[in-house]
């Protein structure tokens, strides 16, 4: 028996409906009321852990670890649709029809709304999935505060430490267009990029605009802009699965009529091997000193954040793909270039993700849509893995 | 016999101990009232016009218009010891030694601190010579309100024309490096250079850094900074005396993580020809078309100021070239890159320019220089040619 689509659409119209959810704020507790009673009348016992992370369990024939699905239950600011609630509704979806259909499982069976993955209230990100890993060793005054709003205890957030999942599989949009432009319907994911931030700052000298002509310039800006181009152009060159991103950049004075006299710029650095990524990123250093020297300006680089990739478990990847191939299709396999909960997971079980395509790469915006298909696709996968794993 | 140069320096400081002048406040009014002391000592007769514009004069034997100099009272925020004060001290310090070496002139000669030129308080530039060209059509409520403060009549501007100016010269700091870098220690001016300003605004799509792989982006930074680039080039190429400047960019969404969806920055055009000014920004205009072509990015150019460059009248060149030969120096000859009271003062009379060498170029901060041998040479110049005008 198939899983139910229209159920599945539907209850992803109702979180949507709810509206952007924050972590810990009004619409995200409606949210996880809804999913709660929507756990309980699949027949799964709830209950939530310290840091508000909401567990649905069916015990399984057998004692031993966990096979786990599900997502976080927050959103981005203008967010879409599906950025991680697909992952719970589809997980709901997917065990209440195995439940249905297959009776007791051999090992629990368990769907996760995870609180907060998106950093979308306090500058936070994946705040669920660290608590569950014992990750978070102190709360901040502002999160402890809306923590307590909601009923959680900020001291006890060490309980939701779990060591008891053998498997978490979460199924998520690809947030970007490279399904669609190979007209493939499914991934499975192989990594998860690590991703490096670095703050760049040139320092030039700032000049009247009219009168200092061009060759007495110490232009910080023209300098920035040869840097930014050789970020692009270095990236391009190394290829797929590199990316490099300039998404921030300030100019001091910032006047129409002064030469500038310092630019800050961000570059984002992504790579599914931490040796691919430090040789990007030696690369666009060296480039960009060299850009400092022929300019006679000055260059400070500070490395803001630099997370290692994280691979997806063999044996989960390997499942996934048979899974997929019992439901008729052949699996692409991709690096997400997006972090993802099961990145974090990973340090305490086994983790395995699936991609269904975003339509035109559309994410993090109200266009953020997957054809009906392409989800009823990847529930019914993740539905079969979850059965190869949990019976 | 020379000017007092001891005295000349000393003013300077008594103006620059008074702090920035922003037009109409309490130190610009502090400012005038010291200058009219001068002016007063120096046995000239004072008068305030409509819109502030202090004047001190010395009547002539013969009827007839009037030879003038001076500069602006005005300084721009965290502004310098000798923007627009030089030209009024040193104007004042040679009027006084020749009123009292060569007693009264032929010609009426006036010395007059004008009220404003640098938009020091509001958005206005060159409020006082546009006064005195009977320019302005309409007061601001703000810059109204300032003005009754100060006693002045907003509604009695028009009275501040004067057609009965046959000449001004203006000294005035150079405000760039090119004389220094000459080693030259005075310059008189050939024309004050034209500017244009654009806004470029530049229109990709914002997408997930991590998720788009680099060649499908429509990265509006990486557009704009190839546009930046080319500003620069190509104007290096054109050479002297073209500049231009990308002064202001913003980055929309300006997020670390996104690729940036706008880019608007703007683009500062000057040339001392008009036509070479248009060569120029049809040849930006051209090569951004190109790059945003190539990029299928959208791109809009919008016309913020489009002011025509303004020349020296040659009879004046001529005479501020003559004094300086008489004062023992061969005057180079250059463009002002920086706008001028002068330009303004164009459309009603003949005018001219003389500059001192900028240390360091500096100019618009405090540490705005020049020695006091070439604030000494400059004057005894401006004095000289005040002679050969007035007597």
């Amino acid at each position: 028996m198939p899983i139910d689509a229209g159920l599945l659409e539907r209850r992803l119209d109702e979180l949507y409906a709810i509206g952007d959810r924050g972590l810990y704020d009004s619409a995200w507790a409606t949210a996880l009321d809804r999913v709660e009673r929507w756990m309980k009348d699949a027949g799964l016992k709830t209950r939530r852990d310290a840091v508000g992370n909401l567990w649905g369990r069916a015990e399984g024939a057998d004692t031993g670890k966990s096979i786990v699905t599900g997502s976080h239950i927050d959103t981005v600011r203008n967010g879409g649709r599906l950025d991680g609630a697909l992952g719970i509704v589809a997980g709901l979806t997917a065990v209440e029809a195995l439940l249905r259909d297959k009776g007791k499982p051999r090992r629990a069976l368990e769907v996760v709304a995870i609180c907060e993955e998106e950093g979308s209230r306090f500058s936070t990100n994946f705040w669920g999935s660290r608590a569950i890993t014992g990750a978070i060793d102190a709360v901040d005054g502002d999160i402890a505060a809306a923590m307590r709003e909601r009923g959680l205890d900020p001291k006890k957030v060490s309980t939701a430490a779990r060591d008891d999942i053998d498997a978490f599989v979460e199924l998520h949009i690809e947030q970007g267009a490279v399904l669609e432009a190979a007209n493939r319907p499914l991934a499975v994911v192989s990594a998860i990029v690590g991703t490096a931030h670095l703050e760049v700052t040139v320092t030039g000298r700032r000049d009247h605009a009219g009168t200092t002509p061009m060759d007495m310039r110490l232009d910080a800006l023209a300098g920035a802009a040869a840097m930014v181009q050789a970020v692009e152009s270095i990236t391009r060159s190394v290829g797929t699965p590199a990316v490099a991103t300039v998404g921030k950049l300030e100019v001091e004075p910032d006047q129409i009529n002064v030469v500038p006299g310092r630019v800050v710029f961000t570059v984002d650095l992504r790579h599914s091997e931490l040796s691919g990524r430090r040789a990007l990123e030696e690369r666009i250093r060296s480039r960009c000193a060299t850009i400092a020297a022929e300019r006679r300006l000055g260059l400070a680089i500070r490395t803001l954040q630099d997370k290692p990739p994280v691979a997806m478990h063999a044996e989960v990847r390997a499942l996934l793909a048979r899974a997929a191939q019992e439901c008729g299709v052949a699996a692409a396999e991709m690096v997400s270039g997006a972090g993802h909960d099961a990145q974090i997971l990973a340090a305490r079980c086994r983790v395995g993700m699936l991609f269904v395509p975003s339509i035109a790469g559309r994410s993090h915006c109200p266009e953020e849509a997957t054809s009906p298909e392409h989800v009823e696709l990847g529930t019914n996968v993740l539905m079969r893995a979850l059965e190869l794993m949990a019976y």
